[in-house]
């Protein structure tokens, strides 16, 4: 099982990419808080395809319509589900490959374990479809974040080998990257990686990447050691975002290969508040919040989906096939998994902190 | 709370640095199995303190006493419950530390979740010590899914800037990595890494890592999409050992830089198995073992408990205050780390598979 | 929270009696199975209000759609999300009820957790209601366990005074009660049963009753000490259903008064099975599965909606207010809960039994 | 899996009757609380058996000993284990019993799951000796409750036909009968019990009975409906004590057999407070406390252990056996389970209260 997450703010999300839609339930929301709709829309709308040259022809409004756990937009305590027809389906595209498993895609594995019974049309619920629900819930939750002063942000951090600027870690600003349709810092840098992911698509080939993403206004002492950090519960969801393949915080990998000396982050005292001069711990120390922003890069691998030949075997005959996938694809998913990360983050910050 | 993990095979830890032990009950492992009481002790012993000349002088046999679960050293289903005693504990070492949080420790986020009230002797439970009722848990784990023919090995990938040769991904060879006093592939890049950790120590400084971790042997279909991936899984454990700030499965970062063509695994058969050509999907698609081998690398933080000055704030007085951590510490935790590593994947394979 | 059920199977209830739809989330059903959808109409169409003249007038089909989780009928190993929409809504008359609490419904309780923004309508989501989507559930888990050979039926046990005949615990014959209307065994009982409930419908009253419900077919060894027995599971699931205020395993209440010879179940073999003489125990040993039928009654209490004069006071003035509950309401919910307490119950078989 | 209970507070028991040690993890405790010892031991005496001519001569001072979670008895936020070292334990006595179940004791359903590895001595982890960490727990859970000004009671409310007084559910005056050695509110009615449970004892034999708890001082507003009632709660915590059978709340089964215009509590306003004139829903409307002290009541079974000649079956050979159950045992456990109840609900309360 795999469709529940959260211990104080529990969301369940179902569906398949061609069901007949998908959805979200969000328990334990408090009661009295009034949904800016729009703004949900808002938020919906930057991970939802057919917006433009980078992303899938796939055309999708994702309008979400709420059927229960609301009162004129008003929580009013009960779980709150959130529907999603699926409109724009073209199941035909699919039926050659119930046997021929995509390669780097999960049909192979749900193949396996569902004994040939899950449902291949676009991915069924391993489809990236699926975190149209979880920006939902993670739109919800950072509107209520936001009443206690905590602004969840994310940006591309690199597509292909091209790099963005990053977060300053002990001073985030998120100015308007959030807002742009191509969010990066730097955009000539923006520019170069939109090149990237069009040559990629020129040669019906595809391209990976990595996000940034930051959570300031935290409170300190949030979070648990061992088992309920911080680090693990935001890993815990990300990784539930299809492509995510891996995750850093703070300095991450590259403070690995530091000096002590180096990557401690000394304390001082500004204002009355006792803070960090450098942020290499990411904002986490013992899986607790320090009151620093917390900072994580998420690696996004290229879209497996790609028009080249590839080789496969059918899983029935165990024969040898070739594979070119046509369909409408994403020649690049990192731009759209930007907000389902910040969608991530907020599930899980919203799980610690609105209890 | 923090101390739980698991769904099938619960393990609960409970300990502090200085409390009177430190242990693990291990809820719903099969009745029935004997236990190698020499193999745990032998696990364990990879990653007790004092072994030689790069680890912390506190000696600590880390003998575990089993007080519950087993009649004549075989499972009973009843939970395990195994203890280690604290013994080599020296207190006064941390009562000035009270106070003046170490940076990158802990300290600061404990005291002020719990008011001042969090143990401070040793890290208290944020202590690497509590990795030792983990790999107790992880020891028995391995042993029993060792009898369903899965394997798991980590070795040191990196200290500092050098590298260890990676495992063969599609063709993982264990050797006698795990029996070697310095875990590691390369014996070369093992003198060199050394060398980088005793330059540390001399320095009063440290030092970080990487370590690479495979699990070979996994049938094909274990897992879930979304949030009960094997990758959500792993990394919710692995965040559980103090140190740790990243992950990346099979290609990883790596594998974001790349093109889809190039990151792709095709499938082929060989001898009626499904399999891949490469393996940078890590053993992995869409939370699901793929049958390849699981392999992954976690980036370790140096240790924070350095000789040299630190700046640090009283945090009743807000004053000003610098540092020099005394104690027993180790200048590199990662060769320590490594089975600690395996105890966390151990754990994780055993909760999906041993139902 | 409180919408979750289940460690394998786990369902996620959601809605209010006056919201667009309720529905319900089943997670971790074994994909290929086909489900009998005129079966599960059937089922829930002994829950379904307006049958007769001892129920509610409010008609309502309860006609589920299946929006997830299914390719033509058959189980895919995606979550199954069935929702089911409020049609025949009158929210008008419960306009006056927002700050005057009904004795004895939740209203109170609700308004105090929610600080006012539970919603009223109907009950919100603590309405009888909300039990539609729990038959969805069990329903569809029956299906499932009876292909195991597991068989689960209730019957009404009493309604205030009057008693039906029991189920012969060791060995529980369903005959025809679940097809029955009125599902008594002894159909003269049952005469006076309906009798005692339009006397108290005449009377603008309203009357309580228990039920009896049993599991055949279980495989000795289900089940867990100490948290997780099936009597924790099931009263856990139990108490779920509104109204329900008791519950009793075997000889219960009334094996308190016996003496240990009296009560003891003595052990048989017949046929090579290990069985026993009486079942006393209600087939539940130490939390586990004797093999023998688990048997159980839950107590119900009297619909608190009545028609006659009541007591209450404005939450808000603190003033004193008479109360005539108007609407449509059931002068027993016994007979309705009947399928409740079987799909309570499925809900939990299931759980523990389709790993 | 069954040792964990609980979500803001979990508890996780292991042991059994003969290892080296029972005990108990709470995790989530505040840190902060000085815990009073010694009103611990008292509370865990009252368990405690060999006190007197009713109780099994098993003499066991169930001395605790906290190996973490406190520094100098104060909590630290880590958790606590508290474990109690088996001292008194003749495992002779049940070698015997290995393969011949005894009537009504979970030694075949226990045998059964774990294909005879079950640690039968004792009772292994089904005995009722695992009420002693529970009663740990519930202890430390009642001290953090009693400063929030809720009190736990309980008492003996029926030794097989005899009944005690009940409490007054509007007004619950637990006066002195806590601390009584034989925790009844009428002492002549106690004196019939007792000599009840000395004929049973005289007569090879054992008795039932039933214990009525109360918890005073709820603040509204406390619960969920459907699944995490506090119906749900304490049902699934009390299962957990060996031998109940049953549980009610309120007018339980009684009020099974009222009208609504019985049954129903009228609401009234008493200094500026809303309560209800009787108390017939035990302090719970729709999951959720209504700030009326919650009542409730369990059943429990007559001791199985007996003198007298029962039949079993070997389960190996399949042949009929006699069975006269010798060693040291309870001829009525009611008395003993009092304080078990009490623990088992201050848990639960705990849970619900203390995040």
């Amino acid at each position: 099982m795999s469709c529940n997450f959260g211990n104080n703010i529990k969301i369940t999300i179902f569906g398949q990419s061609h069901s007949e839609a998908i959805g979200v339930v969000i328990d334990g929301l408090p009661a009295g808080f009034e949904i800016n709709m729009e703004k949900i829309a808002e938020f919906m709308a930057r991970r939802a395809p057919g917006q433009n040259s980078i992303s899938t022809p796939r055309k999708e409004a994702d309008e979400f319509k709420i059927i229960s756990g609301v009162v004129d937009n008003i929580t009013c305590g009960a779980p709150l589900c959130a529907i999603i027809e699926n409109k724009n389906t073209r199941s035909g595209d699919y039926d050659k490959l119930k046997f021929i498993p995509r390669p780097s895609h999960s049909d192979f594995a749900a193949w396996a374990k569902h004994e040939g019974f899950n449902d291949i049309r676009g991915g069924g619920n391993f489809s990236g479809r699926m975190t149209a629900p979880l920006c939902f819930a993670g739109a919800v939750c950072m509107q209520m974040l936001e009443e206690k002063g905590i602004k969840i942000g994310a940006h591309i951090a690199s597509i292909g080998k091209v790099k963005d600027k990053k977060f300053n870690p002990v001073a985030v600003d998120f100015a308007d990257v959030q807002s742009k349709s191509f969010p990066v810092i730097d955009d000539e840098k923006g520019e170069m990686m939109i090149n990237t992911i069009l040559d990629a698509k020129e040669n019906a080939d595809s391209v990976g990447g990595t996000i940034e993403c930051a959570i300031v206004g935290m409170p300190v002492g949030i979070g648990d050691p061992i088992f309920d950090g911080i680090e693990n519960r935001i890993s815990s969801a990300v990784f539930g975002i299809p492509a995510i393949k891996g995750i850093e915080f703070g300095s991450g990998f590259g403070g690995s290969e530091l000096f002590g000396s180096e990557n401690n982050d000394d304390f001082i005292c500004e204002n009355g508040d006792i803070r960090t001069v450098t942020n290499n711990h990411g904002g986490i120390l013992g899986g607790i919040s320090s009151g620093m922003p917390i900072v994580f890069r998420v690696a996004v691998k290229p879209t497996p989906s790609i028009g080249k030949k590839q080789q496969s075997v059918n899983v029935e005959s165990l024969e040898k096939e070739e594979l070119v996938i046509g369909g409408r694809h994403d020649p690049c998913i990192v731009p759209r998994a930007v907000p389902c990360i910040e969608a991530a983050a907020a599930v899980v910050i919203a799980d610690f902190i609105l209890k």
